[in-house]
């Protein structure tokens, strides 16, 4: 099956209590590339970029699986970048800088090549963008899902809404839940947000886990208790790359599988925030992801007589 | 198996946003109680109350194969009163009043009726009479757990690490946990307690779900996500006591067995929080019990193919 991801592919700055890195390949996209191929291929990504962007960058995910006929380079442009300071707790950030640059005109095509995709992951983008996608996918995809954040809540939650009515399945974190549902309740929160549109959904609650709503019934998927977060940038990203590209893989969207791909995840996200940016995803081996999952399933797993 | 349970029998009143009681019945001991005996029997029960407390619990409770020859009655004495009130969230708490009334005069004397009992929990009191208890014990009984609290760590800290070498696993919520070791991190925060005697540490983190530690294995239990939180008074006594009651039944101390432990005391904390006080508590049936291990399953249960 072919997965077709957009998202932004950018460079940020990220200083964490453990240090500091002044510029780093970032971006939604770029991230849930890496975690998606060691899953799924062909992985068709849509994406912009400035001239600056390193093509060592795109040699490396070509040779994971991943095709950019889709993604836009403006030869005399910049490439998006972002620069946040993360704080002790690793849950708290504050933003430095935004520079949109190359993703304010950002209005992509979808080329032919890529309209035999499945599975979409519309990756945190502004919410037009994300419909405009869907409007030039000739067939329904079997599974669409999409992330969000409290900026669009706050600017654009008219095209957010029309786009949450579109998609399968919404991951956003806990707050972002109760902001968009206006619930304090998880509980409810998801019920209300069931209601706008996607039948799943996830609420990603970091170091506490996450959650997977569907109908009435829901799955806790643990997160692995970490000694340190080194640097939590791409973390949701890496979780939906995982996600997405585990179910591309199998095929098959069933409660039961989705548990199995929020698993899948998790466990990418846990190694992503071990080092700086993409660093530790690019390094993973099957054999790593395979210990991960197997610790996942040790946390996780009980008995009872 | 017998079980000993220390703790407080009491009076509390409780304000939270839905609504209001004036006095009902409280105290470690009492919920502890209830929860557990819907496993073990006999409980042994120690504690100290006054005139004011109602013979119809203490009848209640000893249908339930609870046993008070350790209790001490104080008839010209008040029972421990406390009041508090829950804010919208739920997860703080201010306290009105605290009255010690007999409590200050607590010295426990265990009966030699008690002295079969291999199974032993300490619930949250000053630790000087937790140490005074498990002194009284003339063989080492096979598992003595304890719970204590942050006012503690403030005022008798010596004390506490007194008695935290002297017990096989600690309970404690993760804000508890970080005051103790010094460690935000909750994976260096149990090491760093493992490390001051308990064995086994059990976090709580509320609507988290909870961690219990063992040398270097790790088993998270969710939380059941709850619409609504009615009153969280003495959930954790609740969990305590399902914890320990199933341990008592089943005789059994390996990691395996205290995992579906942590299930069975989260079971039990998720009915307590439904009503005020222990209400819910005293109406469950196995059926009711059954049924939320069961949500509980299917709730973290998941398979990777």
């Amino acid at each position: 099956m072919s997965l077709l991801i957009i998202g932004t592919m950018a460079f940020d700055a990220l200083e964490t209590p453990f240090g500091k890195v002044d510029r780093i390949i970032g971006g939604s996209a770029t991230y849930a590339a890496w975690a998606a191929s060691n899953f799924a291929k062909p992985i068709k990504q849509v994406s912009i970029v400035g001239g600056d962007f390193p093509m060592e960058e795109f040699a490396a995910l070509e040779e994971r699986g991943v095709a950019f006929e889709g993604v836009e380079v403006v030869p005399d442009g910049k490439s998006f970048f972002w620069s946040g300071r993360y704080h002790m707790d690793m849950n708290t950030r504050d933003t430095l800088v935004t520079e949109l640059n190359v993703l304010a005109q950002f209005d992509p095509k979808i080329p032919e090549s890529y309209q035999d995709c499945q599975y979409v992951m519309l990756g945190n983008l502004v919410p037009a963008v994300q419909i405009s996608v869907l409007q030039q996918l000739k067939t329904r995809p079997k599974l669409v899902i999409m992330d969000t954040m409290n900026f669009w809540m706050d600017i654009a939650m008219d095209d957010l809404k029309k786009v949450l009515g579109m998609v399968d399945l919404l991951m956003v974190n806990d707050s972002e839940a109760r902001q968009l549902s206006g619930e304090h309740s998880i509980v409810k929160a998801a019920k209300k947000i069931q209601a706008m549109g996607p039948k799943y959904l996830i609420i990603k609650k970091g170091e506490h886990g996450a959650l997977l709503f569907y109908e009435n019934q829901i799955f806790s998927a643990p997160a692995l208790p970490l000694e340190d977060v080194f640097d939590p940038t791409g973390a949701g990203d890496s979780f939906a790359g995982g996600f997405i590209g585990y179910l591309t893989r199998i095929d098959d969207i069933s409660f039961e599988s989705m548990k199995a791909a929020v698993i899948i995840g998790s466990a990418m996200a846990s190694y992503c925030v071990e080092k700086f940016g993409p660093t530790r995803l690019k390094e993973l081996t099957a054999e790593d992801i395979n210990n991960r999952v197997n610790e996942f399933v040790a946390l996780a797993n009980f008995e009872i007589k």
